[in-house]
């Protein structure tokens, strides 16, 4: 396939993701209905449905993407700057993802994809706690998954209540955390 | 007012609360129409909104009743204790919860009266972890308010994550829990 042809590919598909996502934030996920998705994007079902074949494919490719933006600004920044960047994530978007909790608590099929939607990137958050385990930044005389758990929670609930529109004062807890997680002597 | 009216009185309100709780799990807080509340209280609109005027005043009331019980829980069983209930709690309730941050999110009206539901129980919050400090059980060198944030957010986060029907095993994260809030030396 020509260079120019993958890119162009490549752009379109980014424009589709954009659009759904102001899409699901305006309108949320129920909401965003397929004319409104095209209307946003700025083309027609066929052409977005060519890509992500269904509404539900749009919601999870977005969520899939942030996953893994979550985990490389977790490995760069630190957890404190992933719980910055939730706290000034859009609310509406946020909102879709409590809008979500509903399908996967109704949905035993879509649960279990959604547990298993990032394998490699789960692998890579373990080995990450155990790199800074073993680095000596954080204690090592808890589980990984206990410290992958505690964090995780924590993004959950700063997500929970941003969405709600109570800004979240994350440097009142960081230190709470930090103590949490630090070395013991 | 005779003695065996108020008992009445109280009966039938329980008898709503119960009933709406049930509709608000079953058919999510969009999904319970009046026809459905009325189905499953067992009176008709005209008694239901006798005593709460509303549907959101149905929610309201079992929402600050929920928390009235939490705090209760928290004073009796700790902030363990706490999260057990949590983490036990039916995920459909829990789920009316998430729906309900999509309208105070969109309804700073609400926002502000929700904030605000129950100022002297967040009074007794605060004057129960200053306690805590006093007695030595929990740090002091942190405010009340951070404390309460962190334990806020913990439990959002486990109300968020039993709600989308993924189980949490609360006993792996109470730990750091506890060394988050230990005494200094």
């Amino acid at each position: 396939m020509p260079k120019r042809s993958e890119e162009h590919l490549e752009a379109r598909r980014q424009q589709i993701l954009d659009g759904a996502r102001r899409t699901f934030a305006t309108y949320g996920y129920e909401g965003a209905t397929v004319a409104k998705l095209e209307e946003e994007i700025g083309l027609s079902r066929g052409a977005i449905f060519n890509y992500y074949p269904s509404k539900y494919e749009l919601f999870f490719a977005l969520a899939t993407a942030q996953q893994a933006e979550a985990l490389e600004i977790w490995q760069e920044q630190g957890f404190e700057g992933l719980l910055r960047v939730i706290a000034e994530e859009n609310p509406d978007w946020l909102g879709v993802y409590l809008e979500h909790a509903r399908h996967l608590r109704t949905d035993p099929e879509l649960r279990k994809r959604w547990k298993n939607r990032t394998p490699d990137e789960e692998q890579t958050a373990r080995n990450h706690l155990t790199a800074l385990q073993a680095r000596g930044e954080i204690r090592d005389d808890v589980s990984p998954d206990a410290i992958g758990l505690f964090l995780g929670l924590m993004v959950d609930g700063v997500a929970l209540q941003t969405s709600a529109g109570f800004p979240v004062d994350v440097d009142l807890v960081l230190g709470l955390i930090r103590d949490a997680l630090a070395p013991r002597k």
